[in-house]
């Protein structure tokens, strides 16, 4: 396979990491599970490329259908989103006119999501549960003040996230979408991080989102009005960013909230979160009971 | 003393928790530290009174010039911060008409705050580091869609914040304050905590800040739009409240941005932040270097 694939998740209730292979998991936390308890260890050492070897060849511990996939960093330090940040091809972006000059940027918290094949949970409150499928850099290396020449040597791994929102409770506050962007359970994060290799991995990634099967989001990371490089020197400017944090790039447009009348989510639909070089988060979509 | 004081702190870089009588602080931490490594673990274990009650009577293990003061919880799983909460006495909540019908709400990373006595950081990019002197509930037991009526069976303890924000940067995106909130040092939390025992320590506490001893904000928490009931409740809608999480619960009016010019902080400026009940939260202002 091209790009090795890092998994966090769940046997029996157990927290585990471990090498995703064609037959199955290879579990690491039991070997290495000492000196990195969480995949976010392991990257805070530059362990990833590492673990990926010692996987290499080896038999599977584990059936893929006998594990729960987990968001792959169980307790990032922080979870950073940025808002709009594809070109929206219909509206106000299509000259440039429009163009915010920085980025908007909210956080979420690790219990906003699940992980892959886990179903995404519509709240008792509202009816407005909609994707936002989105390309995920993790940090490797500590830094601020990064300089844009300079930042991607900060990125230890790629995932995606299925950026759930609860479209009007984003919009209880005048500012500040936090409570639609937090609801428990409405994300999620996976399926695995893919450790970072050189910019041609992430220069022009292909992003789609299908909803049972139709195709709803496709864009790519070439056309990021902010460019990972620029994302991540900003951020840096007003935090020290640490190894784990997880930064979520921004959705094109096509999520439910866009179509006439909205498309929102319901129990048994199914989302799928795909991106050339990373892989494919799927979930379903349940009732909170 | 009429409330206890516990405390998280550091000497030679090592970090215990305390607490504080008239002579210096009782290192709880020597003691307890193995059933709980942090403040968090004696709350999530409901251990704060017994804390408190077995360090009465007991000789200080160091003086208070011995160390340096922590925010009190120093990893929560969130601090969630609470927009304008206080009415505007000047402008446009005076009659109510435009009182927003839910609060608005931002997160803010451990790393944006220091402890007490710690200066605040103006950094490089801004010379705009405003002040906002606030309440801060500490979460004591889980919950999820928490009625108003139970809500402050979920308080642990109080402390205060100075929740200190760059005003520039809290405009650079349309929507989202969040860089302007989250920057390395700009805030704090403390001095210490001082455990919850019921509704008449919070009802009606006044909260005052001072810069440089001159009065800039003073209010009262009876005065609150968005009580406390209110806020347990409703941020449980969304996620659930998990011991040590942080609920910073707004600002009254008269932080430096309200004025005409505005008045914000400089090196060598001193802000206290004071509440009935609770203490004195003093920081210093420097440059980041």
């Amino acid at each position: 396979m091209t790009h090795s694939r890092l998994a966090t998740f769940t046997v029996n209730g157990t927290l585990k990491y471990g090498a995703v292979t064609d037959d199955g998991i290879v579990d690491l936390s039991a070997r290495y599970g000492g000196d990195y308890p969480t995949l976010r260890e392991a990257i805070a050492h530059g362990a990833l490329h590492r673990l990926a070897d010692a996987a290499a060849n080896q038999p599977a511990d584990f059936a893929l259908d006998a594990i729960t996939w987990q968001p792959p960093i169980p307790a990032p330090e922080k979870i950073i989103c940025i808002g709009v940040n594809y070109p929206d091809r219909n509206a106000e972006y299509k000259d440039g006119q429009d163009a915010p000059k920085y980025p908007s940027m909210f956080m979420r918290t690790p219990r906003s999501f699940v992980g892959h094949e886990t179903p995404l949970v519509r709240p008792r409150v509202s009816r407005q549960l909609d994707y936002e499928g989105e390309v995920v850099l993790v940090i490797g290396k500590a830094g601020r003040h990064i300089a844009e020449g300079d930042a991607l040597d900060h990125i230890a791994a790629l995932t995606l996230c299925n950026e759930g929102t609860i479209r009007d409770w984003v919009r209880h506050a005048k500012f500040n979408v936090t409570q639609g962007k937090n609801f428990e359970s409405t994300g999620s994060l996976g399926p695995w991080i893919v450790p970072y290799s050189d910019e041609s991995q992430i220069a022009d990634i292909r992003l789609t989102t299908h909803v049972n099967g139709e195709l709803r989001q496709d864009d790519r990371t070439s056309r990021l009005m902010f460019g990972f490089r620029y994302l991540l020197s900003y951020i840096s400017t007003f935090t020290t960013l640490v190894p784990g944090d997880v930064i979520v790039t921004g959705t094109p447009t096509g999520a439910g909230a866009r179509f006439d009348p909205p498309r929102y989510l319901v129990p048994g639909d199914v989302i799928e979160i795909k991106a050339d070089g990373i892989g494919t988060l799927r979930n379903g979509v349940v009732d909170e009971h």
